[in-house]
């Protein structure tokens, strides 16, 4: 009798289970018509700051919501909490592992607490780190990256996954650069070595700079389908 | 007849081999008497340039060596290379999965490249990274960090095991200070909230503040019994 070995052939890696994770996950956006940002960066560049100067400016005009990803700790999501919209907070510790980024069930276990049929645009503010978030889909649209010129020069040569896998750069803090011994040409070749021609956007949260062009880059975002 | 299973107990997880691992690189470093430091921070938080400051200031008192660790590039081995002093460095891409840290085989990996009995002290300088660098012990008799003031007060709050682990904390970039909006009383507050009493040292890799007290916490640590 000849038998013929039935082959089955496994999905391996934690990837692929997250890049199945990272489809339901896009079912659902695209089920409600919701633009998904996935926001990254190292810690302290200026991600929650943007969004605070974010909701001042849009508040009226785009329905946006966020999802807060964090270490430990609400204190973003407090900070964003007088802008009364839809935000959720989820902790990788306790719970998953203190993991350094969120992956595609992290985002999966919080999007219950949001109504996305309510929300235009999106915003998944990532853990704090340059390495691993840019591993992982979650189901967004676009990764964006907030990148503070106080980190030098070199940091798209050191970190190419994450910068190269962004569709925009927004170059944070250049109100500083007077005292920062910071080269910005140089950082634009680095940019354009890993990730040619990446659109970017030169931006201090602090003074406003850079403020309208991002606001306006988000408009684009909205649903053409969605009224309010 | 009475049967008695044989118990075995399986050491589980990552973190089990990985204290295996350092506890073998950890008797490298007694046999020759090399105190080791494992420095981390977030990225660009200035772990290079105050290597470089630390070699203009100790070249001629104490015998260093560095192992930069990074995703990718030898761009820090590079920046270091014309103290003449033993470097080698680990990359985690190709090789190590491109890893977001250091842990103890990466470093039993660069070992080799150093000659550890003509080293006092050794800086490993970790991926820059908040999170997953303080979960590995590599076999360090202390973990430093050197933390910059343009991240916020709230970090120790947000990555509480990083800032737990060390019992130093460099506060790095102290000189923009005025151009921030930076609130160090709130840090110091932060940092005993999570490891009260910590040792740290406020600091400008820049114009030098700070500079030759670390220098002299450094130089306490040359092994006594090594003379040159």
């Amino acid at each position: 009798m000849e038998r013929t070995a039935t082959k089955i052939t496994i999905a391996e890696g934690v990837l692929d289970a997250n890049d199945a994770l990272a489809q339901a996950n896009r079912e659902k956006f695209d089920r409600t018509g919701t633009y998904v940002i996935n926001m990254m960066s190292s810690p302290g560049a200026g991600k929650t700051s943007l969004l605070e100067r974010t909701l001042q400016r849009l508040g009226d005009s785009l329905r946006l919501g966020v999802m807060e990803g964090d270490v430990q700790t609400t204190l973003d999501a407090d900070r964003l909490e007088r802008f009364g919209i839809p935000i959720v907070q989820v902790n990788t510790d306790p719970g998953f592992g203190a993991e350094c980024h969120l992956d595609a069930n992290m985002v999966r276990y919080g999007l219950p607490g949001l109504p996305l049929e309510n929300i235009d645009v999106l915003v998944i503010e990532n853990v704090g780190n340059l390495v691993c978030p840019a591993e992982f889909n979650v189901g967004e649209d676009a990764k964006v990256m907030v990148f503070s010129v106080t980190e030098g020069e070199d940091k798209p040569l050191k970190y190419p996954l994450m910068f190269r896998s962004v569709e925009l750069v927004l170059i944070n803090k250049i109100d500083l650069l007077p005292y920062l011994d910071f080269d910005l040409d140089l950082l634009h070749r680095n940019l354009d070595a890993v990730n040619p021609g990446v659109q970017r956007i030169e931006m201090s949260v602090r003074d406003g700079t850079g403020i309208s062009e991002w606001c306006d880059w988000l408009l684009a975002k909205k649903p053409a389908t969605v009224s309010r």
